[in-house]
């Protein structure tokens, strides 16, 4: 039994060929209709978990795990959460593999990169839920907050579905805040560079704001509550930890609070700070809900609270393995073993003389005094 | 960044050249060694989580992770559970693959079959606790009680440790219990097959029995309470979900339950049937006892409660990736993007023409319809 695997390689060509613009669209197509059409008795996601430690840096790794039933298919997003990558080692923050499994056997399908994809599926969940719940009848105004590697398909995302006029960037890293502009050149709008005191003067004027840092857990909100235009809406992205949080309370209760997974948001996301009854429905049911309805949530305050979805994991999964189908890439590797006689672990041996008869006597030197033979 | 990938034929490489009973051998002795040092403050070992589910055919996907802070290494082994495969599919119920990370920076160092280690690391883990806990004194009649693939493996790692002089074979479906002498015959020791009307009598001579059925939740136990010998040791190895049991209460009541992994025995291992109380030490704690303690153990009614262990799955899977280390096997991918800037998750395009600026109209036909541009 083979396994796909896709090379970082694999997925510039897809990139490269689809172009970025082209694949962001369709991905957003993609997690759209999945989304639209999300049945709970269909879709299985449990929360995920994960290990969380301190030492030598604060790290996490995860498990994000979804299966969908008429497809027969699971998958399986093992994402790392090390903060301190960036500046330490140079890497992004979050690294992650995706995987797919085939749910009548268990058998591994796919290996590919989950680095970009996280990267690209957090942006595209932004721009879905902020298409319905953000203004669109005038130029906007995007405020960022966090210029990391989210940052970019924030905003990437977002241009694809709004009109958005001016980008305005608060980092409380400096150097990550100016760099921005350059790394998102790519969609031609004017980014403009705000510092720590300028943030509630600005905020106020913004349509749309997304905020996606790496605050450690307890040191929230990002920013004081302020008076914002009435119908801004703001993705919060960067909560995903118990007691990690970027939007004042008094923000979230005035506010319509869509989040992405409500079991995981009521745990790890904004939605740690409301009760059941203050969250509107999710980003599915959101998708389904009436065109009145939409309207109605567009002309206030929103919130998506995007905690990172496994379906959407499960739907950015396949999106890259059915381009690395239809474009020949990927190399299949036999990874399991694949035992001729399903009885016998030893039968996945191609050369057929091991195991051999051998002696009763163990060989090693330990268990043989261990048990006095 | 690279990531180390074995192929099923880099493990039959591996074993091929140290040879199956060395090999067996020294996993045997690192396991051994692992468990005896373990220590809380320095592995960290969630009980593991899964997707259980009852269609096309009952199957679950699970994580078992598992983090050492000393060496900042994890492990993640994902394992499907299909019990159906052997007969309509010809491949092992349990298939799964190994991963490592480095936990100072989420990094996939290397990915492995877990199919053939994971029955070798069982097997592994019940010769350990039966080198203290069986008896020892005497030419031994080995039972067992499934004879799926996880039975080869733990008769081979028991007659590595022990003297076991016959094999005495029960499974409900014939077939499979008269193919085991062949699949172990490189153990040269008799395999005699015995029916159900048969087993209540053979059970009463064993001095060792192993239980390794693939039987459905709510269904156990195997057999009704019988008269042991006094000092029989049974490794009870099926066990490993909810209402999954395979061994008498009253049997365990008064033998001397030794669990790989309490927490994770308590709700999926034949210690669903105990109280905390009626619990002995787990096989680290085990091994770290006195010799005194250990001749009290052996010489009463014992029981291995075996649910898989995810640090014996991280000790299983360095064990063959520094094999492959050692014999320049695998071959060393790029899965993982890596941006050469951490802030820009395109920057690890290596063809520096994409993302190219664009218009700022999107140019996915259903967006713009949806915003009205």
């Amino acid at each position: 039994m083979k396994t796909k695997l896709l090379s970082a390689s694999d997925i510039e060509t897809i990139l490269t060929n689809v172009g970025p613009n082209e694949l962001l669209d369709q991905l957003i197509d993609s997690l759209r209709t999945g989304f639209a059409s999300f049945e709970p008795q269909n879709v299985q996601v449990p929360t995920r978990s994960g290990i969380y430690y301190k030492s030598p840096d604060i790290g996490l790794i995860e498990w994000m795990p979804a299966t969908e039933s008429d497809r027969q298919l699971a998958t399986s997003k093992i994402v790392g959460y090390h903060p301190t990558n960036p500046d330490k080692r140079s890497i992004p923050t979050i690294l992650s593999t995706l995987s797919s499994y085939d749910t009548t056997s268990g058998h591994l399908r796919g290996i590919l990169d989950g680095t970009f994809p996280t990267a690209l599926r957090t942006g595209a969940m932004s721009a879905i839920a902020s298409e319905i719940l953000a203004p669109r009848d005038r130029p906007l105004a995007l405020g960022i907050i966090g210029a990391g590697a989210q940052s970019v398909t924030q905003i990437h995302a977002i241009t694809r579905v709004l009109p958005i006029e001016q980008i305005i960037v608060f980092d409380k890293n400096e150097s990550a805040a100016k760099s921005l502009e350059s790394r998102v050149s790519f969609v031609s709008i004017p980014v403009e560079t705000i510092n720590e005191v300028e943030l509630p003067t600005y905020l106020s004027s913004l349509d749309i704001l997304c905020t996606c840092t790496s605050e450690e857990p307890g040191s929230g909100p990002l920013f004081d509550d302020f008076s914002n235009k009435e119908d801004l809406h703001i993705n919060a992205v960067g909560s995903d930890f118990p007691q990690k949080i970027e939007i004042p309370i008094s923000l979230l209760k005035r506010a319509h609070v869509c989040p992405d997974f409500l079991e995981q948001a009521l745990v790890e996301g904004e939605c740690q700070q409301l009760k059941p009854s203050e969250i509107a429905p999710d980003v599915a049911n959101l998708l389904r809900s009436s065109k009145s309805d939409q309207t109605k949530a567009r002309n206030t305050l929103s919130v998506f609270d995007s905690t990172g979805h496994a379906y959407a994991d499960f739907i950015t999964t396949h999106f890259f393995l059915n381009y690395a189908e239809s474009f020949c890439l990927g190399t299949n590797i036999e990874i399991e073993t694949s035992p001729t006689d399903p009885l016998n672990p030893y039968s996945f041996l191609k050369r057929p003389s091991l195991p051999r008869p051998v002696s009763m006597k163990p060989a090693a030197a330990t268990p043989a005094q261990n048990h006095g033979l």
